[in-house]
């Protein structure tokens, strides 16, 4: 069985916990508390030398690190990844956005609010809103467009997008000015064996 | 043939056409002068909502943007991605690391040093220091009991490391610390039909 080493909270282990849950794989959930340094000990170091959640342990000492490089090869071969090469390299396109462009900004602006840290990092706050914004602006005008990310169809693109971006809120970013992308949450939320961010498994 | 759009001394665009160039693949290079602009116009924004370069026109109109995602299509099916589900992810999980804990410390200093701007972003570069000694550390740890970063053969990890750390010091990060990271880049330099940053194509 899989072992899915993960801080509950973070949204990139969230993305995991839904595609693993939406797959049907059991999997031993193994939590790591970053706020206490465990991502940073020697035995964790050497499950992923970069020193971050999540990490997937594919069977005993073999481990993938890379929220987005999880999803990927979780889905292959099943339907939340196209089997179409440019749909294939489209959903990789938007992955790489959000880790970019997208995840930088909101999710790191919703880890420094919701761990009691917005006084401190006040400015950096601040310096963090333009790029959230665009990178929702980009999502909007696509999603005007589009009901999901690639291939009209629900893929580990909308995974991917999902997990920080519905609960934007929790960054300080406000979605009351994006109705399309709030459309493509409630689609998203109701895509069969959807659990929640905060939903045990 | 493929059109490439790209900003010439960006190590972004040039993992692209180091690729292109190693596949034999015939390409049309488009320059986007991202200082003057050029990748916020509303031509350019029809092709990638991003913003941002590099984008490859696959077809008339078919545009794919993102650069480990345009190394990922274009190698597909070629010895330069493995075919093995695991080793695929871990290329990936280079990539994604590439992209989220390496480039915005080190393609960004050395964005700011080399466009004249060291000054005005003095406490920014400062700031970048930790983070990409972090990412070259990682490397480092890797390349001291490896060859190349996935199944000890040359794949598209190495470009995508490649293309922002052998002008690390561009940034300002000195490489003479990290022997192994040295060696590897001989390495890449010596595969067939490899081209420098610099080289027009």
């Amino acid at each position: 069985m899989y072992k899915f080493y993960e801080f509950f909270s973070s949204g990139n282990c969230y993305k995991i916990r839904l595609l693993l849950t939406q797959l049907d794989i059991p999997f031993q959930r193994i939590e790591i508390n970053i706020l206490k340094g465990e991502s940073r000990t020697p035995e964790f170091l050497s499950k992923n030398p970069n020193g971050r959640t999540p990490v997937l342990e594919i069977e005993p000492g073999k481990f993938l690190a890379e929220s987005n490089a999880i999803l990927f090869y979780l889905s292959e071969g099943t339907d939340f990844l196209p089997t179409d090469s440019f749909e294939k390299a489209q959903v990789l396109q938007w992955l790489f956005f959000e880790q970019y462009s997208h995840e930088p900004y909101i999710a790191t602006s919703r880890f420094w609010i919701t761990t009691g840290k917005a006084e401190e990092y006040r400015e950096a706050l601040n310096q963090k809103r333009a790029g959230g914004e665009a990178a929702l602006k980009v999502m909007e005008k696509h999603l005007t467009e589009h009901q999901y990310f690639v291939g009209e169809r629900y893929t580990i693109a909308d995974i991917a997008l999902f997990a920080y971006t519905h609960v934007a809120d929790e960054g300080g970013f406000d979605l009351s000015g994006f109705p399309a992308i709030q459309a493509w949450i409630k689609r998203v939320q109701t895509q069969p064996k959807h659990i929640s961010i905060t939903q045990q498994v």
